[in-house]
């Protein structure tokens, strides 16, 4: 026998180490291999092409809403990254410090950036002079490295992609409403492309970013009940302008301070999708977002005709579907397997007896339903089955998200409910930050976002029993 | 008169001052704009929408070449780095250097990513086993850092973006052919899309890359006569790979060393732009890579109808070519020449006149001829002059390169050519080091590049009198 030959090995059950089970999928499924820095890793082709496909999903919603690309530096010199106090504080512990060039030692150490604002502030105080100048919609595609303790691939990692939107407006209310309208994009782009249910929200004051007046999460939870942010948007009003004295004469001629927001969505996404709705055979992608949506294996190859005739189904499926084929000579149960690894939503098996019958086998990744199909119909049958699967993964994802919800009254019940399940658990809030880390220090949950569409369930905060004042989604979270 | 009205202000002409022509071209076109670190740039939308072109020309290539794309980390452990031996020599003296991560000194330093090969090769000691692994094509987008002494935007910068692909096969010749296969896409592109003529051909073993058995590059001339690399290929036989460890079983089952490549281009591609097409009014853009390929400029405003025709034609030519229309309150005139600075091939004007006379006026950016067309015949009209134009430029460029391209038979010559111009200086070499350092010393240029069709222009070296073995392009280089 071959001295590697590479078989399609089991991966960790979800139900007995969903921990391991995740990390199994990352590598079985080629997501990504670790790198040699701590931390670090290589995102493989099919994690990226999936990376690709969000990224176009968004640059286009981006554009569509008149954003623009631009590209900042890697480096922000310490004296820049400490103009604003507060977003100072929550970067500086975490970030890696450059403090040689060759063989010389700088004069000033530069930070690889945690995140731009204070790359965009600089420029905006160059290029902003007049309200003619606003406002100013501006995106990053990019990478950027935070010095974390605890790395897990896509999840938590020292160095990851992502983009930043930046924006200057010359009014609060059109800061505000661009804030909303990015993070209405995001939701909108995770529900019916990665379908991935949402929750959106506002954070609290404790889990803000670091600088912003506000900020505005979309969260999600996963299968094994923990909570993901998957993206969040933020409302600086003129608190960086102030620091940066970024200032534009109005219509009046009169100078004003530019209010300011940004946004950003992560590799994370990728993490989200694995855990949203793989399952013990692998990833299962959602047709919109998966780089190949239809795996075409040919069985008994050999036989005349077969590989033809599937390579014929290809060329013409090509057209309206993503589609490969695999006529390697490894055995058909390996390559079901592996494109089930891989979370390919639909596979197509062709042999002699199907071709006799002008049929295909069609088996669904989400359900693993086969359904024969006549050739003559695979061109409307494959869009329906790929739309169906798509629709399917959303309404399952929202079932298991509102299985996973739960509602309580008091801190007591909170802690029970968390000692035995995890969740998401709704319940009345006071909004001080004594209850917030109260119910961190009891339940072990934060809060993850005071929703937009929050009922009243009670009058009195779960903790304290002083008023309330927001409904909020706790939880554990990644 | 409002604070900071913005005004169309004069350039340097580039007979005057080159290099503050091509700082002001930078700046006017907004381009680019400097940061806070020493020789790093922000790319402002008008540029990195330049880049974006030049990224889906190139990608488009490379995918349908059969290439994946990947991401590498941006750190790489000083050891790693350290594990080929003329690679390190050639890159360590001018990396950034990471030391710190938050408040902790590292174990090992890290240095940015100056160029990936050591990350690529590690990664390929993972993942290859068996020759069915084989060849491995991948592509990586980012940007990397390299410590360098004088930078200019574009040109040489400290940090810049590119891709840099990277490949391994079962033996030298496929790797050859690889090599060679992506030079030649990057010469199409560079002539078709770019209109920069360029000669292909191979480094002098002086001028090849650190590690590298062989290196490929494509050379263009610049207005001023001097040379630009605008993109490089390598052969690195499997150098790398014994160095890594990257082996394979092959078909008889016995463990070989894989061949391997690699190949980039940069942002210096816009530089190349700006230097060979522009001109005393700013930038020219090939339509090809133009973000606006018309600009629609509409005259007397405030007349009834104007803009309604003028947004009306907008929509229709949307549908064939990219364009925009400018319907600020700044006049015309500032308008012209704001779009010539930027390069917009083509403008279109239409004023109340025109509107009556069912007829717009059309001015080609190239040669500033202005055309009068019928609105009826826009639609053939337009792809047609941007044909025009599209090969006007390569022709252009091509001409001046000629023009700008000696011979000379002796050392003498080569002096006296370039003591009064600057530009190629076609000559025999014997192939040794030391007339290449003596052509340096006395005539201050160095070998651009071993072309794959040049002459034999004479028997013996233009340097020492000794047998010739390659005809080779000289030129002062940026």
């Amino acid at each position: 026998m071959e001295k590697n030959k590479k078989l399609v090995e089991q991966i960790t059950s979800m139900e007995v180490d969903f921990a391991q089970w995740y990390t199994d999928v990352v590598k079985k499924a080629e997501l990504a291999d670790y790198a040699s820095v701590r931390g670090c890793m290589v995102i493989r082709p099919y994690g990226y092409a999936i990376w690709e496909n969000i990224q176009k999903n968004l640059d286009d919603a981006f554009k569509a809403t008149g954003h623009e690309n631009v590209y900042m530096p890697m480096l922000i010199p310490e004296s820049l990254l400490q103009k604003e106090k507060d977003h100072v504080a929550g970067f500086a512990p975490e970030v890696a410090w450059v403090t040689h060039g060759g063989d010389e030692k700088l004069a000033e150490r530069l930070c690889i950036r945690p995140t731009s604002e204070t790359l965009f502030c600089e420029h905006f105080a160059h290029i902003v002079e007049s309200y003619k100048d606003l406002p100013k919609l501006y995106n990053h595609w990019c990478s950027v490295v935070r010095w974390e303790k605890t790395t897990r691939p896509f999840l938590r990692s020292l160095e990851f992609l992502w983009q930043e939107g930046h924006t200057v407006h010359a009014t609060a209310q059109e800061a505000i409403d661009e804030t909303i309208q990015m993070l209405n994009i995001y939701a909108d782009i995770c529900e019916n492309v990665l379908a991935i249910p949402v929750v959106k929200g506002r954070k609290t004051d404790k889990e803000k970013f670091s600088g912003a007046e506000a900020t505005y999460t979309i969260e999600s939870l996963m299968h094994d009940g923990k909570a993901l942010q998957c993206g969040t948007s933020h409302y600086f009003g003129d608190g960086f302008a102030k620091a940066f004295g970024i200032q534009f004469t109005n219509k009046e001629g009169k100078l004003q301070y530019v209010h300011e927001t940004s946004w950003g969505i992560t590799t994370r996404l990728i993490g989200a999708l694995i855990m949203v709705h793989g399952d013990d055979n692998g990833l299962v992608l959602p047709p919109r977002i998966a780089p190949t949506q239809l795996m075409i294996v040919p069985v008994a190859m050999h036989k005349a005709g077969v590989i033809e005739k599937a390579m014929e189904l290809k060329e013409k499926l090509a057209k309206i579907v993503r589609v490969k084929i695999d006529i390697s000579d490894k055995m058909p149960g390996w390559k079901f397997s592996e494109y089930e690894m891989k979370g390919v939503p639909l596979r197509l098996e062709i042999g002699p007896k199907d071709i006799e019958q002008n049929q295909v086998v069609l088996v669904r990744r989400d359900t693993r339903e086969k359904m024969f199909v006549s050739i003559d119909e695979l061109e409307t049958k494959i869009p329906e089955v790929l739309e169906d699967i798509q629709k399917s993964l959303l309404v399952r994802a929202r079932v298991a998200q509102q299985e996973k919800t739960y509602e309580a009254q008091s801190l007591d019940e909170m802690k029970e409910i968390l000692d035995s399940k995890t969740g998401f658990v709704k319940a009345m809030w006071c909004g001080s930050l004594e209850c917030e880390e109260k119910v961190k220090e009891v339940a072990g949950a934060s809060s993850r976002c005071i929703p937009f569409d929050g009922d009243v369930t009670s009058k009195t905060c779960a903790c304290c029993g002083k008023e309330a004042k927001h409904f909020v989604y706790w939880g554990k979270a990644y």
